[in-house]
């Protein structure tokens, strides 16, 4: 049986990434293939426990380095535990957020430095990358005000940093799209949501059967 | 003010860590040192979450990868939250457990090397090290037998690996002495607490005000 693929959507908050993975996963459904969505932080039960750890309490509750590392093992464990046997099993697995995300968040826009964000996933996951990732790119303050109508506030622990912060998390999908262009796509997120999705199964058009 | 100095108390199950550290921190205090102590996995409210992670549950539970990463993050929330600022106190800080049982178990019976787990040491708390750690060495199977004495049962989540595990453990602890003799000593842990509580005092002679 062929391996499945591993497809990530990223994007800032509010940029459509939960819409348009249940969007996309039933189109590629509707293509005949098996799909399974998944998420970051968490996917499996230790990620999960770890998703906790990270996304209540203080703002202070972790430095920056420990908070680096906690995403880390979290993505090591689902990796292992949930995605690596889906696609063993020949699925396709799409996840909301993936270690694009921690390059972003924390290596870019949190001061760390993307490469040393990228050693913890060496050391975490040997490198474990996306087929490809989709990068719902949209207007940081556009992402806010959906993110806002639908919450009436702006998200947790890390959602609610400021907006220079998220411009920084922006650049930093960016330089990753740069850096890795068959992997990583920037795709605009502005429209309705049936265009959005038609912009993403186009960019998967080549790992289509 | 001066800065405090910061022990670590490392060595195998059993081999009187816990017993030493209490008797270690009453003998500082007896000349005039205030001395708090504390311990790893753990230490500080964020890393004992980390450590009710890491100890509960399955063998299975965490990858040897994750678990690293896990040791990592709540090291770096100890010494932020609970060790910096006691040193910067004046205080002395005595810890059951910290860096090099990481290097010793993760590491080296672990198999992911020493070098590895001492990186993310170095990412996750800027290679912060205790001023002496003091490993306590004693027949590997006189340990098992001291804490399966006092327990009833062998250990915890790691605790209960098997002996060809504790033994790498051992040599892990033995290559941290030869390659920091200034800052790793080995002392025999047999005899009478009282014995092995002066050979440490010994051993921290030259850091005694
Ligand atoms: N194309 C779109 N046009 C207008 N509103 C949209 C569009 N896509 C999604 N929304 C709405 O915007 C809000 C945010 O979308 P969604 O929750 O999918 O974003 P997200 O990227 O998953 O956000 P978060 O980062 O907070 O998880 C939701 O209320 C959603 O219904
Ligand atoms: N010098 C000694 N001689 C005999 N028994 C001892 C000595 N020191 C400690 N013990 C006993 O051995 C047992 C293990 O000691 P202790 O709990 O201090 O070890 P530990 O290194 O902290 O173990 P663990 O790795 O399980 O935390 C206890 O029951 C303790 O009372
Ligand atoms: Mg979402
Ligand atoms: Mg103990």
């Amino acid at each position: 049986m062929a391996r499945g693929r591993f497809i990530s959507l990223e994007g800032g908050e509010g940029a459509g990434k939960s819409t348009q993975l249940a969007a996309l996963a039933e189109a590629l459904r509707g293509r005949g293939l098996t799909v399974i969505v998944t998420r970051e932080p968490g996917g499996s039960p230790g990620a999960e426990a770890i998703r906790k750890l990270l996304l209540e309490g203080e703002e202070t509750r972790w430095n920056a380095r420990a908070e680096a590392l906690l995403f880390a093992a979290a993505r090591s464990d689902h990796i292992e535990k949930t995605i690596q046997p889906a696609l063993d099993r020949g699925e396709w697995v799409l996840s909301d957020r993936f270690l694009d995300s921690s390059l972003a968040y924390q290596g870019e826009a949190g001061g760390l430095g993307i490469e040393a964000v990228r050693d913890l996933h060496r050391f975490g996951s040997l490198d474990f990358l996306p087929d490809r990732t989709l990068v719902l790119t949209l207007d940081e303050s556009e992402g806010a005000l959906r993110a806002r109508a639908r919450d009436g506030h702006l998200g947790d622990r890390i959602g609610s940093r400021p907006p220079s912060y998220h411009a920084a998390v922006d650049a930093g999908f960016r330089a990753m799209a740069e850096k890795e262009p068959e992997r990583v796509k920037l795709i605009d997120a502005s429209g309705t949501p049936e265009t959005v999705t038609a912009r993403l199964l186009y960019a998967l058009g080549d790992l289509l059967p």
